[in-house]
C-alpha cells in the first residue's frame, strides 16, 4: 500500500510517499511544489493542480492523507492553505483515490505517540521511522511524510479496533 | 465582451454570464451547480470542476468574476466557500481566464449604486438591470449575475479613470 502525504501551502507544499507492508513502512520519495511567490493565486493553485497530478501519475499512490489547515489567529492564512488543501482534495478525487484529512493536533498526536513533541523531534521521528539518513528537507516535506505515518497510525489503530469487536 | 460571474459554495454554486457592449448589458445564461450534500468533499470540488469547465467550453466568457469568502462568525462555512472558490481560480487559470475576486462588501456597494440595499433588492436590481422578465431562481444564481455586475462597473469605473488621468 502506497500513501501519499501532502502538507498543503500556496507557496511551499510538501508530499511524501510512504510504502508500507506488515508494518514496516519505507520511504519512496518526498519533495515540494514551490509557487512563484508573485504569481497570482489562481496561477498558483493551476501550478500545484499540475505538478501534484504529475506526481500522482509518477509514483501511483494508493490513498492520499492531507493536513488541514489550523484556524488560529491568522484566517487568512488558513483560507489560503485551505485552497491549497481543495486542489489537494480534487486531484485525489479526479484520480479515484480515496483521501483523508488530518489536522494538524491529530498528526502531532499519532507521531508523538512515538514520543517526539516538538517540531523538530517530529522531523527525527520521521527520519527514524524510516531509516533515512538525513532528515528530510526543507521541513514540508517532512510534515507530509508526518501526514502519511499520521494516517498510517490511525488506519492501523482503526484495524485494530475491529479486529478486536 | 462575456463575463461569468461565479458565487461559490460547496452545496450549491451560482453562476451567471452576461455580455456587456456600451454600457448596455444582456443576460446569456445563468444557472447552479447543485452538489449532493451526503458526497465527501472531494467529491463535490471534482463535481464542480467538471461542471464549471463544460460551462466555460460552451458559453467561452472572456473573464470571470467571483465572490471571496466572508470570514464572520462561520471560520468553518467560511473555509468551504474558499474550497469552491479555489476551484473557481484553477478552472479559470487552466482555461487561460483573467479572473476578478470581490468581497460581498464591494458586491453590493457597487450593485447598491444603482439604488439597492437589501439582499432582495439586490436581486431585483440585477432583474432590471439585465431587462430580465423574472428574478433569477435560486438566489445564488442571481448573486452570481450580481457579481459579474460588480465586476463590470469596477472596470468602467477604472476605466474612466484612466481616461481621466
Amino acid at each position: 500500500m502506497r500513501t501519499l502525504g501532502v502538507d498543503p501551502g500556496t507557496r511551499v507544499l510538501g508530499y511524501g510517499l510512504i510504502d508500507d507492508s506488515r508494518d514496516e513502512l519505507s520511504m519512496v520519495r518526498y519533495g515540494i511544489i514551490q509557487c512563484d511567490g508573485r504569481s497570482a493565486m489562481s496561477e498558483r493553485l493551476l501550478y500545484i493542480y499540475t505538478e501534484l497530478t504529475e506526481v500522482i501519475r509518477q509514483y501511483s499512490p494508493d490513498q492520499v492523507a492531507v493536513e488541514t489547515p489550523f484556524v488560529g489567529e491568522n484566517i487568512k492564512s488558513a483560507l489560503a492553505i485551505g485552497k491549497a488543501q481543495a486542489v489537494v482534495l480534487l486531484v485525489a478525487a479526479q484520480n479515484g483515490l480515496p483521501i483523508y484529512e488530518y489536522s494538524p493536533a491529530q498528526i502531532k498526536h499519532h507521531v508523538a505517540d512515538y514520543g517526539a513533541s516538538s517540531k523538530e523531534q517530529m522531523q527525527e521521528m520521521v527520519k527514524m521511522l524510516l531509516e533515512l539518513d538525513e532528515l528530510p528537507q526543507p521541513n514540508d516535506a517532512a510534515d507530509a511524510l508526518a501526514v502519511a505515518i499520521c494516517h498510517l497510525r490511525e488506519a492501523h489503530i482503526q484495524e485494530l479496533m475491529q479486529e478486536n469487536a
